[in-house]
């Protein structure tokens, strides 16, 4: 409960906010999804110096009367054409010399989606232009601007030790998918091999049966799956 | 790799920084332990306006030429006299209004510390004045200042989910442990009474036994234990 009193509406009159030299403050954002069996995360080509040329996270200053999310939805909106995408904060990164115009401090969010949802969330049709393999930007040769690429490693880590103790690989997934795919996708994130029938253990609890199977491809016939949000990570 | 050639230096030199009306940046802290059964977060009482008088997480502005994490350094040993402590980043908080002198984003750092070391850590030899009971601080009638009650409970939150998956209990122990004072700890950050046997095996490989016994009290002896560091969590 605030308490207002007149010396303290007078203290505010006369706060002078100006008093210390202040940072500015961006939001980046990784969105990454798995195309072609690969983990690919969204970044654009910088237009501008410094580091122009350079390929860079979708970020955005903070406006001053704006939220985090509110820049973030704008940033991306702006810088990728994409809307309605769902981020989570990932961390905040302060090193006093991250950015050569001055000192930036930047909030960084992640987002993690299907292919099939990224496309149909893609206003501007350029999406898949934009979509990077994470191994090539981490390469040591790949021009990336800023500290962005160790926010990219820190990111891959997160899904990496997340996939193991909570569902989220099943952001990856399309809304029916078949066991094998699944179990595609979690070596993806997870950057091993897995054994069949210890990956089926763990996440039977996770999925649940359609009465449908796929079709059209040279393969027989698999039955397809469907998240079961009531379920446990075992 | 960053380019710099004279273009981007010109760019540079020019660029002015002031451009933009910026935010401030903040860091607040959250120290948390367990003391007579009951956990407890360190917090300072505001001397000045807005919120002079109520409780407060400690917490400072974060210098021009400083980091987030030196930033939290300064501020732990001014408002508390603490040192040496380990923080990990918790969230940024960037809400437009969250500060009724101007525009704040603070990013919040959280630790959990045992009460032996707590005390070990104290210089000033006055924490024990600052520590409160997270209960009542949530309760709807303590006078907190700014949103530091939405900040304790989103870290009171994440606790109790980290608990389930990882060993972060382990924190709040000192270095030599009975498994019925481990179990009360885990019940506290759970806030919900464990099953004896379910609790051992859950726990059992995160702990080895010593060949030492506690003594001194009323009780007959019990075996000591220490964190097994090697140990996953079940």
């Amino acid at each position: 409960m605030k308490k207002t009193n007149l010396e303290e509406k007078e203290f505010l009159q006369k706060y002078d906010s100006s008093m210390f030299e202040k940072p500015s403050v961006a939001v980046d954002v990784l969105i990454f999804t798995i195309e072609d069996d690969t983990l690919k995360v969204v970044m654009v080509e910088r237009e501008e110096f410094p580091y122009k040329g350079c390929l860079a996270l979708p970020g955005v200053f903070v406006g001053i009367e704006e939220s985090l999310e509110e820049a973030v939805k704008r940033g991306v909106k702006v810088e990728t054409g994409l809307t309605d995408i769902y981020f989570e904060q990932l961390y905040t990164w302060g090193d006093v010399r991250r950015d050569p115009r001055m000192r930036i401090i930047s909030v960084s969010y992640m987002a993690l989606v299907s292919k099939d949802q990224l496309y149909a969330k893609d206003a501007g049709g350029d999406i898949g232009r934009l979509l990077h393999p994470v191994e090539e930007v981490l390469q040591k040769d790949c021009e990336v601007a800023f500290d962005h690429k160790k926010i990219i490693e820190y990111a891959r880590e997160r899904i990496k030790n997340k996939v193991e103790y909570s569902d989220i690989a099943f952001n990856f997934m399309s809304e029916k998918f078949t066991l094998p795919k699944l179990q595609k996708v979690y070596e993806i994130l997870l950057d091993k091999e897995l054994y069949k029938a210890n990956f089926r253990k763990k996440i039977s609890n996770m999925v649940a049966e359609t009465e449908e199977y796929t079709s059209g491809d040279a393969y027989r016939p698999s039955k397809l799956y469907v998240r079961n949000s009531e379920g446990d990570c075992k």
